[in-house]
């Protein structure tokens, strides 16, 4: 996919009916949201500002009113397109996975690599249980359920155990988001094919002593 | 332990030269901690005030002076008390545990307990991301040690595998905070040792396919 058809790619997020109908106005919305990411992620909800936002996206004051009615807007949308963002990086390589803990693997090796390039992620989802309470629980149960459900879809074709469930879901989740605070955002001190690759092996084996 | 000795004991977090030196003074610091707690975790750090502090403990406001410099200061002092009182409330039964995964499902079911009766404890900790980065990082840093430590030594036991470390200290904090937060916080529709016998199954075996 070229870059422009990247940029033209659906962007959501925008208030109500101030949807972009055009491919420059969906370019606009989808600089402004990136911009948004840096602005809350550095200066935290309190202290950003939709005039530092426009100059981090270089736009005017008004385009940011042409696709959003406030700084809790836009934050909100913030919320759900990280989401969106981390749920399209690992998808990929989960479907590509030859099998259930190997998608388990693939997907926390992007994820990892995902929060590198963007630390400012957990400040956001983090900062989102005060801001934006209901973005912060939606961001979580919907992870947590499309995790139920590719576990189940791995449990039916026979690749991991048959009663796999919510417990288990919310069990990879947490795993995933601490190894990605510790590896990805606090220190980059291990290549994350490695951190995703033993994660993989506990998954498979839990604890249990190895036969020798 | 009569509720005296209780009451009594150790109590830490007062500003640098501010150390309670009686039974009493322990008591009362002890009580302003419990009020921050109820506090911060109502109104956020922002909008709480050492007014309302003093007045959930019944207690002047001179004597949040006489133990804290600041809201500042008793804040991070609750984060200390808070993880604190989780090490403290999961020891003697990960203690009593007669092998590793068991010590790892007593730890967890004590920890859904202990977030049951407080609740407060994940806006407390996840705040500090923001009002104090150090204490948020000395949190999961001791934790992720403490477990580290003894999935070492279950190790030496032969209870677990002989290759455990950091990468699975993350995971099992990280599964152990996220199914806090699913049913200790948001809901507690099932009982909190079905879900430590659950996790400690998934420790045990992992998600590999079972023997029929």
């Amino acid at each position: 996919m070229g870059e422009g058809a990247a940029s033209e790619a659906k962007v959501e997020g925008a208030s109500a009916g101030k949807e972009p109908r055009t491919a420059r106005g969906r370019r606009t919305l989808r600089a402004i949201l990136d911009a948004a990411a840096i602005e809350f992620g550095e200066s935290g909800f309190h202290d950003a500002s939709i005039s530092g936002i426009t100059r981090r996206a270089g736009v005017a004051l008004g385009s940011f009113y042409t696709y959003f009615d406030s700084k809790d807007a836009v934050f909100r949308a913030l919320v759900r397109d990280m989401s969106a963002q981390v749920r399209d990086r690992v998808a990929p390589a989960i479907r590509a996975a030859p099998d259930g803990i190997a998608a388990e693997r693939a997907g926390l090796q992007e994820f990892i690599g995902f929060v590198r390039q963007h630390k400012e992620i957990y400040r956001i989802i983090d900062e989102a249980e005060f801001v934006d309470p209901d973005s912060f629980r939606l961001h979580y149960a919907t992870t947590a359920e499309r995790i139920t459900s590719r576990l189940r879809a791995a449990a039916a074709r026979g690749d991991i155990r048959a009663d796999v469930g919510e417990v288990h879901a919310w069990a990879v989740m947490g795993m995933n988001v601490f190894l990605g605070l510790r590896y990805g955002v606090w220190n980059e001190d291990r290549p994350h094919e490695a951190i995703a690759e033993e994660a993989a092996d506990f998954l498979r084996h839990g604890l249990a002593p190895r036969p020798g």
